[in-house]
């Protein structure tokens, strides 16, 4: 019964996208520990970029500066 | 000086809900801990069910398919 | 399906105390929610009180300070 | 490679201020612990005043009766 | 650069297992949203089944059932 | 009434650095938001290095090759 839980920023990602993110990690749960997928959880956070830091920056910035 | 984190899915959830949440979480903890509610936080995240997967799939494809 | 995660401090909190928690906040969920019991995960994270700070302090130096 | 992540309620936090958490704590885990700040995340999530419980209550109720 | 927490039971998890999630985990956010692996983090949290409840019950019940 | 939770890898951190961590980020709270320390948490989580994955590797596999 694992719970992952995927921290991502808020760039446009599809739903398609997000399906994938699901089926994979809930796949590797199965195929390297034998867990349950039927009680297996993931869950997707959006963050904003103003609000992800890294390197003292808002990814907003980094974004920017590229 | 309990921290409580909840993750629904949202759908609908009202006000009056999500105050019997914390209402019950806090009691629950002075009941059974004897914990002090004026430091005790319950946290509410309600998540899109397109960012919620269970046994491969998303909760917005499970809805569908009931 | 919701996902609960309690955090407490690690003080001797017991087996019984812990399954009080997770009964309770299942039945909270059902009866507010009307949440399948099923597909409730309730995680308890004990936390020691040196890596726990409240106003400017560790709860170690609270607790001698009482 | 530290990982923090901030909660604060969702009250017209401005992205300066946002910012200015970002580089305080990431300089924080520098001074410290000698951390590597571009491997430093930090993550502010802003939490709506309902879903947000102290002392039994929604801080949308403490709010009103300040 | 994501991050991912992945909470499963503290079960005899091998080190080898460990590794194979979080390279399994890291590949798919290059795969499916072309993250730089050098920057995402999977952390790893093993939970006592004591702490871990659901169907109302402390897994370490349920694997006695069994 | 902010909620801050730092992870870093268990590394022999010592006490008094922790309680560096927690005064230090009451304080920037205070300073940036004017936020109440006596309702600030910080929680720290120290994080067992074959836990904790960068790159595709384990922060121990990292260690030894520096």
């Amino acid at each position: 019964m694992p719970y992952v839980n995927i921290k991502i920023t808020d760039e446009n990602v599809t739903k398609e996208q997000k399906q994938a993110l699901i089926a994979g990690t809930t796949q590797l749960l199965v195929d390297v520990l034998n867990k349950n997928p039927a009680t297996t959880f993931v869950l997707i956070d959006e963050v904003n970029t103003d609000n992800w830091g890294i390197g003292y920056d808002q990814v907003t910035a980094l974004r920017k500066n590229k």
